[in-house]
């Protein structure tokens, strides 16, 4: 049943409980990935995280619940990640058909701050209840508030665990300590990858980096061992090995609705630097359902490969 | 018994167990418009919120707190919610009558904060030794505080759900990251009643929306994406779209005590617009009793066509 | 609204909180008998308690659980009292309908023993989440285990008050320390309703009481101050005169199934008596569906009256 | 997908939380008889029930643990059953590959009781710390220590099904109570059924019923309305509509080892008699495996039509 | 570093967390037979057990628990395990320099019952306070108070392992339902060792079996699948087998104080029947110093060939 790929990823969480294998091996052995130790996540938090009118206008359809979850399964998605919300609007009507990661933390964007923080909005007992996978929990290195994510996370992160739960984690450097470019650059994104994965994350999600380094020892480190940085798949080939030498999931963020191309060349990228996969929210749910069907099977195309 | 609309709300809510159905069905089985899937809520809180003279110098019976509990019964309003010492004032002697809604958390005007919180001034078990078929929350997108007040209702919220009772938000934006018009800007308006979705609750109440969009992306995807707010009644459908798609119950605020058919017109459009009703304390008690009876009854004949 | 009979009722059980009042009044309020303070509950526990086949092969469509939601609602209930399973197989469909009762303990009858117990099958959080107004526990005065029986009764009491539930005790004397025609004894009878009230019972179930005395110094004394006990009636009276004077409401079971003239007299006798309405399962679920609920309606008429 | 026989089964469990349905739809869309509606089980207590020699010494690859998950998942089951130990020694290896239900209670055979009970050799946590699906737990009706059986069922369920665990009962009558042949009494073993299914068991296993009726009272009735109970697929029918009218999953014990012949004869009646498939322990794994999976590939071609 | 045989047997209890794995490593890392993946235990609980002077005025230099810890290092043995009152007497003095087990549970002999039972004397939170690497726990299977011990056991070994301690199991039959040859009966030796691991075993010891068959049932099915059984070695080869096919830890217990000889052809027998080693008590401390080492020497150097 199990593949050997997926046999091999497996075998990286030695340190957890059977039960966390087991979930891991749910979401590895669903959709149209199943079996390739390659990810392809749904996430719908937009609407809380952007408002519902900026992420779904675009989209009616979209507004509903039971869209996402429908999408997930029939675009053949190995998860879908949501807030409470939206889990608890759909969790008894799609029962069992596709894994589900419930979004423990959230922010909205109708205050802005200069060093971001996020609120607890659901538990560990919320996703067993709704029959969940796993949990996904953002943190925010750079921020004023990490080390208290970093706490409230590890907190969470331990009760999933002993039920035998994934944990996700968003690792989304932001806040007043980094430049904008900082943001995305590959020094730091690593290092946010990184943490994660220090932290217990079970699979790390991270925006693709750019060529831009934000810290100067990093700077001077990178440039004096000649670290690869000029391509996009270069890029995502360090971030993976600063993840544990590539032995935790790293899978690679969208980002903004972008055009089909560019999505599948970063696809292409992401799969040649040996990243795990993408979670894909805006480029899903912001095009027409047939063409977001069709722009996710290109995606997997990639992938399967 | 149940009519097949009633059923059809329920059948929004299949996250939930069976008792909070219960409690969300005698709410919809409840007054004039039981059966109908529309709803009139009695709220009395501006006592605490604004001050009791001011609330109720004008109509010097409803400083009695039993004025309230009779004055929903005899309006046959769908529910009656008020903070804590005024349902302690009456639910024996009304015991059965009217279901209720205990307000958890409350706020003085004695002073005004730029980004304002509130107190937890209630509980759980409050709520079930006073009979209540559910409880409110209020929360402030906007403020400072917000992610303090989106957890506090998620620990509160999973307490109430496991108990079986019904979970309403009062999502009123407000705080330092918005302009006054914001506040009810028809951006705003609608993303706070989407986090309150998010959050878990049942039903959840905001203002009516004004044709103001206060967030530039927002603005911006809304001229995109042509979303219709010229007419109230097109706002209020926006509203209820941004709620999942209209599957969760979205009541408005009637707000300041106003004209009787400025207010019957709002009714109106909140109906045209597929709102699910109104929550009107200040038009209802600061109105003499005859007055406040006959214009409930009229909404209520709007709602129930 | 709440008529004076129900107010006066609920008037007896002031020691107790408002959310016990409510739902005491949902289940007066329910029903042909609304408002009337007369009770018809239809309980189906005899498929755990005499098994399935012979609880309901004379009426196949009553094994499913559902069929008694749809009688109990048809024929004008009070409330309908089950077992754990049975209402977990209904509650959701029947959400609101009814009034809910969970009968926490439960025996079966495949093992006889002299002294019988019961065990717990169910908590007050699952009456909670199912939506119940009360719970329903039996006591067995007369056998060696009653007093662990009202220790637990005690706790579970105590602890469903405080969430406002209806505390309901079947008080059925029973076990080594009677004879078989004690068990129905009026003075058995009688003392078996006092000690459900003293142990807090809001609602008292016993079996209609013969005319026999069991315990000798019962019968010296009955027998000097000249209690009547000749007619049905007058023993109902004595049963609920015992239980506070008659401000604990007392209902009678049916007991097996039996021809409607003497299921109709029996319930014109309660009612002469005093006494506040029936529980009827076997006479209702062993009828074919028409028959039983023509049966319910003419009992109904009887203590309408 | 759930196919609509799939949805339809999880339709009847309104009652319990998305998580309960979504592991139970995991159960069934596993194997062979994916989507079909039908069960086949694996169950490995013997070692513990009857000892290790018994019941493998006959095949003695089968004393290592791991032999019984290949089995399972080799030959299509739905799921496989058994006590911590065996569990324990092969969860990991097995992650994510075939449902798993830890037996929560067991007992040996070095004593033997007239009024047998079990031991609680596992916890609702070792279930999630192991990635099972579900838990299951025996009760023996007849016993005089069923009252205690069934409060402890009662407790871990509850825990049980909070979590999202499936909830499978063997429900066994035995003990003082009943005659050898009352055991696999038609009347006994549909009561046995019927508890199971109050108590809270979305699965139930009883062993296949004889023609004998135990009870004097249920004799009396059942051969009143003409029970009928002359054929295996009759008298399955009955147990089935005995347990909430088909509305609860009900399977039956394969029982002693037997030829191949007999075993798919019953498997043949409990077919037509509406039952939902089998839990086949002895009849696996005391063939040789090749004679086993031929066996139960047989069985399941009967399920699968 | 681990030898291959080492990381082998560590392997086979990867439903373990690392924190056992751990601490099982460091006893199979120590003493002469280091990395065999054998092992010799030097228990001393027979003060307790037996009295003080039935066992120790042999040899009254045993009478001072630290003759014990010093033995067992200067023996080379693989762990220490004894009561409470022995191992507070030496944990500091001897701290990290041998492994030790603290025997939960002991029972005296001033009384005898037919069904023996035992008190727990100890807990996990001293056995790490002490700094052990595992607690012992006793079962008599065949006593009417077996069940009670395999659930005490039960909780002690999940709390044991939480905290990332080795579970040994002494698995003695015994009791009113064995014959006193039945004791030590293959059959009986053979399913006491497998309930010890079905319960989470990680280490079982029992004593040596003899060819008796002692169960009607086991003895046909013995016979009739030709169970070797006429050596030692053979039989201990089929205890072995009975433990999860070789995959759990079997240690067996050398007994009563016997010759050398005997002692040495019994390891000769346990290594021949691919037993893992033996724990020795009476024929360690019930010899001189010099004796009993020279002893232990040779049956270490039987073992590490």
């Amino acid at each position: 049943m199990a593949t050997p790929r997926v046999k091999e990823i497996l075998s990286w969480y030695a340190g957890e409980n059977p039960g966390v294998l087991a979930n891991l091996a749910r979401i590895m052995n669903t959709g149209k990935l199943a079996g390739t130790g390659r990810f392809v996540i749904l996430p719908v938090d937009q609407g809380f995280e952007h408002g519902p009118g900026r992420s779904f206008s675009v989209n009616p359809p979209a507004y509903d619940p039971r869209y996402h979850f429908q999408f997930a399964i029939d675009a053949g998605c190995s998860a879908y990640a949501a807030p409470l919300g939206f889990l608890e609007a759909g969790a008894r009507d799609f029962a069992g058909e596709i894994p589900l990661i419930l979004k423990l933390n959230n922010r909205d964007s109708l205050s802005e701050e200069k060093d971001p923080a996020q609120a607890v909005t659901g538990s560990v007992e919320d996703a067993l209840r709704l029959g969940c996978v796993g949990i996904g929990y953002t943190v925010y290195p750079g921020s004023a508030h990490r080390l208290e994510m970093y706490e409230e996370l590890r907190a969470l992160a331990a009760e999933a665990k002993e039920a035998g739960l994934v944990v996700v984690v968003w690792s989304y450097p932001r806040g007043g300590s980094l430049s904008k470019e900082g943001e995305t650059a590959l020094d730091v994104c690593a290092y946010a990858a990184h943490i994660a994965a220090q932290l217990g994350a079970h699979v790390v999600k991270v925006k693709l980096p750019t060529a831009f380094l934000e810290q100067k020892a990093a700077k001077e480190a990178y440039e004096k061992t000649g670290v690869a940085l000029a391509t996009l798949a270069e890029r995502v080939r360090h971030v993976v090995e600063a993840t544990f030498a590539g032995r935790r999931i790293v899978i690679f963020s969208g980002g903004a609705k972008s055009t089909d191309q560019s999505v599948l060349e970063e696809a292409k990228a992401i799969r040649e630097g040996g990243g795990f996969g993408s979670i894909i929210g805006r480029n899903s749910f912001q095009r027409p359902r047939p063409a977001a069907l069709k722009l996710l099977g290109q995606i997997m195309d990639i992938y399967a490969t």
